[in-house]
């Protein structure tokens, strides 16, 4: 967890309320079926399988004990809706300035443009950014999703960088 | 420092060897000018004046002190050339993955097209990717670097996303 940030926090969204606080280790089948509901992240191999929990449980474990790192849930009346991931990170550029990487942004999709994501990135630029200590707040979005890349533009965010992946060859296991 | 990462390396560059290793606070100079010698960063504040030196050795300190960030500079024949900070994310997406996020890539601009910014991310990809268990590396480049995304991608690097920047307003100081 990022000790900077203060949480939970209320935050209204047009018609409803929405509370976003620490995941802790008992969101974690509801933050893999926000991962699996996304066309997007489940092509990629993200399908909420039985098989694959022990993985997202070390993931979610390891998070939650980084002081860099913290992951957020959004609930609605209770139920988790939405998920964000943060990193701060130190750094040279920009006169020596922090940074604040946001991934993991997933809203459950029956409850999209109801506001919600808008009411938890106002949050991160406006809040977390400065409560941290960071002049940049940056993501990267998949050139397929060109609403998300809107909504973006919209809160203010230029998108002026190109974002490039390198999938690392997994090695054979020996044996 | 990334404890994972084993350094000093030494890396064969075309007709010349490099030595990567970890930034110390006596780099300070050099990583600034590296800063300084790119048009993009120096468009964006960062010009080696004298009176921000103590912002960014306080950057400096910082990023080596983190656990989950490292400094890297490139030496040819003892002469500081190159500069690379990686950051290690752990996360859930793509079944309990972590990430290797690149930043701050820079090679002095004399040597450019001499085999070392290859080499280096060449073993970002190759031996510090495995090396902190991350199946993924990750980076943006600023659109108006379309040699930068030539190079990405002949490394293997797709430009599958698009990368979207923030900046924070500063507030005004009280007083």
């Amino acid at each position: 967890m990022i000790a900077a940030l203060t949480l939970p926090v209320v935050l209204p969204a047009r018609d409803r309320e929405v509370t976003l606080r620490r995941a802790g280790e008992a969101d974690l089948r509801a933050v893999v079926d926000l991962l699996a509901d996304d066309p997007v992240s489940a092509a990629r191999g993200d399908r909420a399988s039985a098989e694959d929990e022990p993985l997202y449980r070390a993931a979610l474990l390891e998070v939650l004990a980084d002081p860099s790192n913290d992951l957020l849930v959004a609930e609605v009346d209770g139920d988790v809706v939405g998920t964000l991931q943060l990193t701060r990170i130190p750094g040279m550029a920009r006169r020596g300035s922090a940074r604040l990487l946001v991934e993991a942004v997933r809203v459950r999709s029956t409850l999209r443009s109801a506001g919600i994501g808008t009411a938890l990135m106002r949050w991160v630029t406006d809040l977390a950014a400065p409560a941290t200590g960071s002049s940049l707040v940056q993501l990267t979005s998949d050139n397929a999703r060109a609403d998300a890349h809107r909504f973006y533009e919209r809160l203010g965010f230029a998108g002026s960088h190109r974002g490039f992946k390198y999938a690392v060859p997994s090695r054979p296991t020996s044996g």
